[in-house]
């Protein structure tokens, strides 16, 4: 049976253990994994553009052998000519061994599994899953940390629409003595769901506070997030809201010594330039880690065996 | 001296026999084939989009252990800045050992030829010639009645405008035994030419028909066409003449046990969802059969040593 | 440390000879260097569409074993979120080898080096440098007259607007026995300051003319230049000078045997088509040489151990 990636939450605890344990063996071996997918073919199948992701995505295929092909927009795609994901995906089953797809509609990736003979991995859809961008999260988590129990962690910015927010709050639920500040202006609040789906069913501690300053020298791991101008629905708003929760080196200084800070970028202003020297700044290190967590999850899901 | 493709009948009946026998063998043995190309890089030249005839082409070179370049609309390519096809396949000839160009006005593939130092495959002018879409057609129907003579063609839909529905009757039309019957609403019928300097001179037997349900039980193969949305002058037109001619699963019934539907694809919804499990449905075969006949194509063009 | 190509002034003359005499050694066995770069990825970053440079780029490292990824304009690239090159370039360092950037705003690849991990190579900076055309066009100056000393170089057309005839200048400057002949409307003249503080200064001899005709039987080069229609300010304008140097066959009776014609590419109608049989037509030749000489440049910049 086809495996495919399209909610974090697909993947068991001891899934994302074993993934984030190959990753670590390739981020230490590189050249162990330089032939792993000789032969095989990713097809990158992105219905709006989203350059870190899908060249991240290739940079994965790529490291390991295989080849790379695909569509950058909807635009140069055949969906200009009225076809259905359902069709498209059932002939890029033809060409490729694995994709990985971004689409504007939320489910899309989902129903695209349905009809595929190939691993599915959603790229993101809409405002609603990024599942690599999770597992990149949790690497870089672990890696700094040593662990994925026993944290407090921060959430800054947009936690309304934020993708990856919700993705990540989900999937760190699952570990113990996880401690979640939620740091938001009121209108980028995490939405109701969350808290009363996933926060208060689990009796997960967590505070929602307006003010970053305040809150971090608690933190473990402070979670940055841009305030996305196409999230909002009158540029008065954005304006108004953009700079409240800007990162800087003097805000910084209150931080404990060994409080990571990341980003799924592409930051605008949310974090200041100031701060890119800081050993704590960690949003570079996401970038590389999304690429060995992006290669463990190709190899589980194409069935390639390793050398032990 | 270097060979193209531009039109399909550029090949006689006894090399589409060699390159169909030579696609078989690649479908029944990839692995053969998995180095054939080494070293070897194919250019997709695509002055409108077409992902799936792209994408397509670039299977078939990856397949092989090749490797692919090229752009994807006239719009991130030089001709832009007015360059000419003749300069620009000048250019390309020092990039790549072969090239697939899509282009929208006819004969642009040919003119490139006369100046390229490389084999040109035309991936489709205009209205004009799609070349490996018809060897991609022929294989199809090859593998499912294994023969390409003395079978009864349906040919439903859009006629006027279709360039694989010309291309495979003059294709079809070289083989003995061979009866089409053309069903189109009467604002799409095949244009006079084809019946005037194709099928009248030669003495095929075709009947012109209004109705998919009357001739339906008598097809060996069923060729259904997209009503496409941009060939036609007005809306109305569009609305009114789309839907006329829809294949269902409750019409397959009163079809042969054996006869096979194709389709170019993307279908809209000319095919209903419902066909999709029937096994005379062979549009998706055909995509797959398209790699595989590409990539012969490719190792013929250029020329490529095959152990026996 | 980390080097890269912005300006082609950063080279020294010994490194350029270095460069070209690597470039033609390719050239000669290409073969040898076939894997010379296997495992390595390129990045081509191009803000605006260039085909020509791309696809060179592109060749250069696929015909050395190595892949590629990038973007073809800045819709489809990460810039429509916001991005600052800095973190751009920070990002790609995690995922290729070497990059290749193309970008309106000129500096904008020197500020990218400034933060990157891995070498840059400026493929064009608005009005400003394109190392690698400079390269391209002294390798095949080199290649035709065997030297770069000693010559006599008419650079004709758009003086004032075409960088590639700014860097050219500057670069043949630093040989000796360089004398220039520049042609040109008064309104493309070269800017005053190549005049001021490159030629004069180091009093190399040179005339500006208006005439075309009258200077050809000097010339050792002539180097043609297209009148860019993107760099007028109104449509009259251009209209009017575009056709004021335009090469014919006819024209070129009046040069010597062995004055070769140059122009970066694409051209639209300064070299008339009866020029491009005459054997001293060297502008597809150049197209051979740039990727050479690109091969050559990302060998030097990985630090790619050779055999001898």
């Amino acid at each position: 049976m086809v495996r495919h990636l399209i909610d974090p939450l697909d993947l068991s605890v001891s899934e994302i253990d074993d993934l984030l344990n190959l990753a670590d063996d390739i981020s230490a071996h590189p050249q162990k994994y330089a032939h792993a997918c000789d032969g095989k073919k990713l097809a990158t199948l992105f219905y709006e553009p989203s350059t870190r992701t899908r060249l991240s995505f290739e940079t994965a295929m790529l490291n390991m052998g295989g080849s790379v092909m695909g569509f950058h927009s909807a635009s140069t795609s055949s969906a200009t000519k009225g076809e259905s994901v359902a069709d498209t995906i059932r002939v890029v089953s033809c060409f490729a061994d694995i994709c990985a797809m971004r689409h504007p509609k939320e489910g899309a990736p989902r129903r695209a599994a349905h009809f595929s003979k190939i691993p599915v991995i959603n790229a993101g859809d809409g405002g609603h899953q990024h599942p690599t961008q999770t597992l990149t999260d949790l690497m870089t988590i672990r890696c700094k940390k040593s662990r994925l129990h026993d944290l407090t962690i921060g959430l800054c910015g947009d936690l309304k629409f934020g993708r990856t927010v919700h993705s990540l709050i989900k999937s760190l639920a699952r570990y113990s003595g996880i401690r979640f500040i939620l740091i938001s202006p009121e209108e980028l609040r995490v939405p109701g769901y969350i808290i009363d789906e996933v926060l208060r069913p689990q009796n997960i501690p967590f505070q929602e506070v307006r003010s970053l300053d305040e809150v971090l020298p608690k933190l473990d791991i402070l979670y940055m997030t841009r305030v996305q101008k196409e999230r909002f629905f009158n540029e008065e708003d954005y304006v108004r809201l953009k700079d409240s929760y800007v990162l800087t080196a003097e805000k910084m200084k209150a931080a404990k010594p060994d409080m990571y800070v990341l980003h799924p970028l592409p930051r605008v202003n949310e974090i200041s330039l100031d701060v890119d020297d800081d050993p704590r700044a960690a949003y570079f290190d996401q970038v590389q880690n999304g690429v060995y967590v992006r290669q463990a999850l190709i190899l589980r899901l194409l069935g390639v065996k390793l050398p032990c």
